[in-house]
């Protein structure tokens, strides 16, 4: 298994999902867990403890509000932490996306989009690719999919006048 | 001592040291220190462990940016956290009091105006004084003083026509 | 009765109630009020007057949009003063942080995040707690509970690959 | 004297006497206060209680941060109350224009862009020329004065090629 | 007729007809007009025009986006001029209301909260009230009704335990 | 042909065909495709190859979030570039009006406002009729059709009283 | 002269001049005033109406704050009217920019980024070039320049290691 | 050498340089180039297009403003890319930060803090770190000697009372 994804909040979890969509398609493996950064922080950090020993090499961390999940993560860790902020019920997301993504000198966190799972797992991929040929090929191949089908789309669309 | 001003920066000890003149106004015993929730999380945790020993009643915790420290404090602690938002460079401060504040349920942080380290000390003060009548006189009269001095300003100020 | 729950307006009842379920499952007292700042602000001034007498010891108060409410009451009272920003139909709650949290030296309202009313109570138990042994088992063994619940839906939720 | 000017802080002071510099300009009577809403709050009704026999007409309030002075007032008289946001040294304004423009269906005030205490002056000209013909001539040629001399820079600027 | 009600478009009017209904009670006469500031501007510079033949005294001006119309009825008028910054379908009415409060020096506009057209209508009698003795009569038991109305609804959800 | 329409997602249709049905009013001829700026960048580049060869002489481009496709366009042509903002599911649209409208020097995208397609349509016609009478003349007499229904919702609406 | 380049205020003139220089580089005939929308709206008027007479083919038009001159001027003229949000001393230039994009349907602007009056002129360049043969290929050669002027700021900047 | 860091424009060398310093200390490789990927798109297309041969493994792209660097790049290359959002001299970076992050699914950028070139550098060492060795110790040395710096500035801040 190489990434671990963990989310905030068992609610999180639909958005998350796109995430392993994705890592599924590109045939990675990963776990996918719900620990809150402040309402199970004692469990979080034995399960970082775990990290290098279960060989994990990226993490994927969404949370929402003030969330604080992917820093401290990244605060316990050398991993890449790629942090996904998901919208709440106040605020469009700012929140969320402000207190991942301003992270201190230091403590670096890959912020993708808000709600933008997919895109944690494909940064995940690329990281990945780096020393993973068949991992590079799949993104390559997802990738010219993606191209592909969006050209269809433009194709049906194309209105002649 | 029964306060613990915590800043997540040395840099931001200018804006915390407006709380310590408050409790020294008002008698109130405290220590400061510089912990970064990212940058030196494990010592953060050890000195956290310590409250109870040490006797701390209430807990200031300072920060900016993705201000993650006075929530991770808050879940560690059942002590009522403080949380004052520095402002950074960037961004007017609005990152910091956002990622204080919208903490998830169960896990309160009580986060005061940006910068205004001095409300975060005359929380504190409140919160004392609901078991120290000593400190409910000092807050007090340190209340009625400011009142006095403003409504002074004000007789100057009053320009009749 | 040891909370004063005060809102702003009728309509923010249902945010409020999470209050209320809290300190309910805390058995602490409260009592609920729907008091405007500005639409009745003398009954507001006459029911803070009977703070003392009815012996409160810390104060909820929750409004929205140019919230003045938890200002206008930590203004004449030295009790210790939590507010919960509501959101209200435009700008995502953002209004009613800001009225609330920005408060001028002085006068702290201890501000949670927007509609989390539930920590709102929770932060009152960690003050009744520094002096009530009771409170303070309850909110640990509820703070345990939901821990681990937490945890328990993280187990449901592991996926291994 | 038919203005009151109040100001929520002495610092205020630099702005709102851009108020002050107008109505001298109209030949409208004035008085200016500093009393702030939260800090002196039981002087600041006292004030407001002398309204009518001081024979105010239209009321200026000039505050920054939770700006809730221009709130206050309009709960206790049922003068026109005009507001002023001052910019403080955080969020560029917005949390002082949001704190008194988003008053609640009921007690509203007179918001003017923030630190611009000249048109709130503008305002109240506008409002008392209704029933004096001396201010609403005065107001006219004001108007005519600034529109001419606007007028003049742009000939003054008039680039030809 | 003392009081102009114009609107941007005509899909303002739920929002604008809560000003209808707030004048109607307190019997204030007034004219309901959907006049575009840039789709129908010359008619909107021919209905300015008959403001003082017309016998208005206070206009109110609602409207949403990139909202000039209160500023632009201010610069061809010397009455005051009430802007309700109406909440569109992007940006939670934030442009509505910096487009209509930001106004430059000479040209105030005296804005209400979004949507608030209620507001509007109360500070327009608030103004008229200064020289009517009527409308002074209806507003304040106006006031006075809703006040009990609120304290009503306070005492039924007052929960004793 | 005259206009070419280019939107970053197929998702982004309903918006932009607000734009095809003024043209088509308007009797300009268009071209629509959905072509993502970067997911498909290379026929992007390869479409814009052919601008000059067939004749398009504005381009309108839609897009959402961090919406580069206008920008990359208006890089790679020296035409006319107008952006249209897609509002997206988080942060109101905001996102995509500031990396639409925050060009560096020397590369001017022609801003209209969030999901305002029919603007993007309308501009295109005062640029092409500069130097065209036919649409000169189509874009005046639908501007005065559009003038006259407004007037005409106002009559309907003009309550007397 | 082909340009009319229009400020709100005297003040913008430093920011308005980008737009100038870029003109004269350009060989683009302009006049620049200084008229604003509300303090001088008649002569506003006025001046619009010698548009077509003066021969004039694009506005530039730029304001800050309540920001309405740009839309003002397109509600009366059929030309392509480019806006320039201007910051002013609040809300960093997010006032301006707001109030000139979101216009309403029937009444666009062009809007590009604040305070950017270079884009603004490289904008009407781009406009005028669709029928000017001279000035489409100076336009060219001015690209042409600054990209490679660019380019050797690379190349000084190149670190090798 | 293993990192390509460009920056949009010259002026942002300021910023971009404290990435530079961390990769020094780090002794990994890198080339530093001022290339915009609006005014000169087609070189950094063609730059891209060398970054196999040139074997960079991680990208770093600061921008400012509608900050499309990032984005285009990731667009072209399956490299992991990271964005640092620069502060211009409007709106506090909140342009730059969202034109990087809210990047569309399938085309990822990891998004660092306004500002924070340094945490650039830190991330991509933690991405090459993975199968370097000889790195992965660097930034474990280099993160401890923060720490331990931090720590220290804390003993020294240490007051007792």
């Amino acid at each position: 298994m190489e990434v671990s994804i963990i989310m905030g909040s068992i609610s999180d979890q639909p958005i998350m999902e796109k995430a392993t969509e994705v890592l599924q398609e590109l045939d990675i493996g990963y776990e996918v867990r719900a620990i809150s950064a402040h309402r199970s922080i004692d469990f979080l950090f034995h399960y970082i403890g775990q990290f290098s020993q279960r060989g994990f090499r990226v993490i994927i961390a969404g949370a929402g509000g003030a969330a604080h999940l992917p820093g401290v993560i990244a605060s316990k860790t050398l991993l890449p932490v790629i942090g996904v902020p998901i919208k709440t019920a106040t605020l469009e997301g700012l929140d969320s996306l402000l207190s991942i993504v301003q992270m201190p000198k230091g403590v670096p966190v890959a912020t993708v989009g808000i709600n933008n799972a997919a895109n944690a797992a494909l940064l995940a991929a690329r990281i990945l690719a780096l020393q993973d040929d068949g991992i590079s090929k799949k993104l390559a191949s997802y990738i010219k999919e993606m191209e592909k089908k969006i050209l269809t789309q433009d194709i049906n669309k194309g209105i002649k006048q």
